[in-house]
């Protein structure tokens, strides 16, 4: 299978866009008419997968990737995992590209299981194209990973830099004898696995998170981490601006995707919203966020 | 409902044993008369939902808790989740504590979700009573989890100092400017966001992962977190002995729980075992390993 590097530069050069949408369902927040006997398991899982596939309609033509987050399916228990799996395979389906954003890690034998569940070579119902990974457990929890990269294609973004004001309280602490943070130092633990999965695009399937709120530090990253992708969250409803996006890409407008979540699928007028009205207003959004990414960049 | 770290220091009185034991579904190393039809979703469903109901009728009275691993059952997609749905609700049915461990983690409203999910106020699916979390992304990405546990009576166990060897890249970096490492720091968060529930016991709902691997600076771990119930990883298969986990324990023999998981279910004489003599294979590891510990323990 093609490197996932090159998959997902590909598809950001054919979409000619480098953002993606956040797949988080919240049932409370979605238009009424997407709602159908949510006190019942069915009725559940139906809501949550309709919604998702009204939505990748509305945009499978505009973007590259989306990114179901894991945690928001979970909490709806199996309809929500049963959801999950439907979303997945939906989004594939329309060409898009999947980034499952599980932030998983464990060590060894455990780290090859999260492998084979979302990166290739385990039950396909829950395989995407890439998957956030938690570097805490260091080096060797994550070779597993690369390793499932190498021989399905497929990519990891692991969490560098979060976006959230608690960020700091460890990966920012600067390490003894060395002018770098420990923030600094998974960056450099990106670059270095990254090395063994690099596509003929010259970018690796070896990515990164960076939040967008923190634009000085990222710039540092990335210049530590020169072949990473970088998956940029916390576009839009976390406060990241367009232009605080910029220092994450390189010259040319390639080397990060940019996600925004609630602001594309909630934060509805009005919940009584009519389906087309939704899906029109859903397309508007990742229209206006491509635009707004595009000015900033020379793409 | 009571105080997390209450019921775990109850059933740990109750069943004269620290000791737990992981569920990691391996499919192809599970006795030969336990598989139905694993080529097919359901079959897979029912093997591993079996399996697991075999092990917990085994050992239900000499243990206070099972530790399913979800990267285990998530590699086996839909069928392997509705398995560990499954098993989650016949350990508990059976009395038995559940932690889940997945090693979750994320920021917000994201971490509000993955609390929801395992820990009380979601979907009853995968409802446990601990779960086992990161800290790469700060105090506040915690805060949610100990809201769940304050508020449901639920605990988690924050990656403190893990079992691998890789666990050094990270963990064991000093700070500058104080004769600190990084696993110092996270365990004296895990202090200070435990002191908001406690239990009569005197121990938090907030505890830790500590792998046995490494008794000295498990000695100095517990120094950091007196309150703190101690989950230690690695006994067993990952070369941790009875006499290394001691460090982990007040004297007293309060204050750690141990895991073990394939040395328990798996690593059979002859996967042609029969049902009875697997349940009592199991048994009598259960049996040697409670021994083991007491006998280092003044339980």
């Amino acid at each position: 299978m093609t490197n996932f590097a090159d998959r997902l530069i590909t598809a950001i050069r054919q979409k000619h866009s480098p953002c993606i949408v956040g797949l988080d369902p919240r049932v409370e927040n979605m238009p009424t008419f997407v709602l159908s006997a949510i006190d019942t398991d069915d009725g559940l899982r139906r809501t949550i997968a309709t919604f998702h596939r009204l939505v990748i309609d509305s945009i499978a033509d505009l973007i590259p990737a989306v990114k179901p987050q894991t945690a928001f399916f979970e909490q709806y228990g199996i309809p929500g995992i049963l959801a999950l799996a439907d979303t997945i395979g939906y989004a594939r389906s329309r060409g898009l590209l999947v980034i499952v954003d599980g932030k998983r890690n464990d060590i060894g034998s455990t780290a090859e299981a999260y492998a084979r569940a979302f990166l290739g070579g385990g039950h396909p119902s829950l395989q995407g194209d890439a998957l956030t990974v938690s570097p805490y457990l260091g080096r060797d929890s994550l070779l597993p990973f690369v390793d499932a990269c190498q021989k399905h294609g497929t990519g990891i973004f692991v969490l560098v830099k979060t976006s959230n004001r608690g960020s700091g309280d460890l990966q920012d602490l600067t390490l003894a004898g060395e002018a770098k943070t420990i923030y600094d130092k998974v960056a450099e633990l990106v670059a270095s696995l990254g090395e063994t999965v690099l596509g003929s695009s010259g970018y690796s399937s070896i990515g990164a998170v960076v939040g967008a709120t923190y634009p000085e530090q990222a710039a540092q990253i990335r210049g530590r981490m020169p072949k990473a992708i970088i998956l940029v969250p916390g576009y839009g409803a976390q406060g990241g601006t367009a232009q605080d996006v910029v220092p994450c890409f390189h010259p040319g407008g390639l080397g990060a995707i940019v996600s925004a979540s609630r602001s594309i699928t909630y934060e509805l007028p009005n919940r009584h919203i009519s389906e087309v009205d939704f899906q029109s207003l859903v397309r508007a959004r990742v229209e206006k966020m491509n635009a707004a990414i595009d000015s900033v960049l020379s793409l």
